[in-house]
């Protein structure tokens, strides 16, 4: 492993799980490839007894759990997010398989904190969810019968993500990184779309069209795109000046 | 998959496993990634409510389940049998890991049942059970913390043997695409940056700054993020928004 790869280089995120043991025997699935960083998203009952029975050994990842009340706030600090899904028909965002988004994950590791996030065992995540995403990482299950619970997800994932440290720790590969830049934190990337919707409103973009859709499409294009810093204070700069010619051709009209 | 592959290619065995949700979720996970043809060997209460509550959607696997009372019965037709073990270090046999031991299960498939077995619960196979074990495949787990469940194991190797199927089956295999739109084309890119270009003029962006260093920056972004032709319509639709804002302004301030 490179000597930049943090010691926990993947936070696993768990968004509004339900069944408290599920959380219990993730964490397990966790630590039985060498994962500890947990943080949970709105979870219903984390301290439950079915939890602690479930995590087994693993009671000190559910112990060191952060838990926040919204998906934001749980990556706000990520310069890379990847949304676990059954479906990859409607998602806007790159679709990856487990083993490409294990690579992705530890490539990205090395310059910004880095998750892979889960959504509830009934429904997943939703398209709110992965509007906050880089990429869809889709399990490649059987299409008759696709329905991994949240563990079995949460262990494959981790498996993959373990033979991919293993595999760099052998050829003690380096981090790339695209430029001098710095890439965007989520935080950012967040402080951009909504700039960029204050903008749309300006120049009186959304008529008759749905801004919803849009500004799914949008975020799906700018997050795909993985925007640095640099890029970042262009288009902002760009939708100021965009926002200053529409406030003037509006003061002009009254 | 190769025309000799048989519709179940790789038979599962479970031995002695003693609680039976283990069962119902082993079942679970086989069928997630394909593999229907399990068999049990002096299961304690392979017929438990607890087993049938977790196999969830897999109940078929587990009542079309065959019980042996012992691993030879369960394997005797077989021509290959690999073995699961934690422990890597008193075994005689050849160690594989989980993606050379799928990809060797489906070589021998073609010619003879193949099986894959997991011994109980706290003390996996025995050393008479992997003498009859052709090779003994290890899970690279956690040194610390090598406890994956029963269920565990089979979902990470149901899901290594669902790969290598899917690898076999990928000759004429489809190219994985994004959504329903198709991409741009350079061309289109080119009239996408002309109309970026005209309305930065309009917007009065590039003042003091060096026309070519912000294109060549915005360039580089939107061809990263291989457009397609619904987000080009959505693109340039705020582009000439933006611009009719702007001349809107300039007009009244002639």
């Amino acid at each position: 492993m490179s000597a930049l790869m943090p010691a926990n280089p993947v936070r696993i995120v768990l968004v509004e799980t339900r069944h408290p043991g599920n959380i219990g025997s993730a964490a397990r699935a966790m630590k039985t490839m060498g994962f500890h960083d947990l943080v949970l998203v709105a979870p219903r009952q984390p301290d439950h007894a079915d939890a602690v029975a479930l995590a087994a050994g693993a009671a000190d990842v559910l112990a060191q759990a952060r838990i926040c009340t919204t998906l934001e706030e749980a990556v706000a600090d990520c310069g890379f997010v990847a949304g676990c899904t059954a479906r990859s028909r409607h998602v806007v965002l790159p679709g990856l398989e487990p083993r490409a988004a294990a690579s992705q994950l530890l490539d990205e590791a090395g310059a910004a904190p880095v998750a892979l996030v889960f959504g509830t065992e009934r429904t997943g995540l939703t398209n709110e969810d992965l509007q906050r995403c880089h990429a869809a990482v889709h399990i490649p299950a059987n299409p008759e019968y696709g329905s991994l619970n949240l563990a079995a997800a949460v262990q494959v994932l981790c498996y993959e993500l373990r033979l991919a440290m293993l595999a760099r720790s052998a050829d003690g590969g380096a981090t790339p990184s695209r430029g001098d830049d710095p890439l965007a934190t989520q935080a950012q990337m967040e402080a951009f779309f909504a700039h960029l919707g204050r903008m749309l409103d300006a120049i009186e973009f959304h008529k008759g069209r749905s801004p919803e859709t849009i500004m799914r499409r949008l975020r799906g294009l700018f997050l795909r795109a993985r925007l640095d810093e640099r890029e970042l204070r262009i288009l902002h700069g760009i939708l100021s000046d965009a926002q200053r010619m529409a406030q003037l051709a509006g003061s002009r009209k009254d």
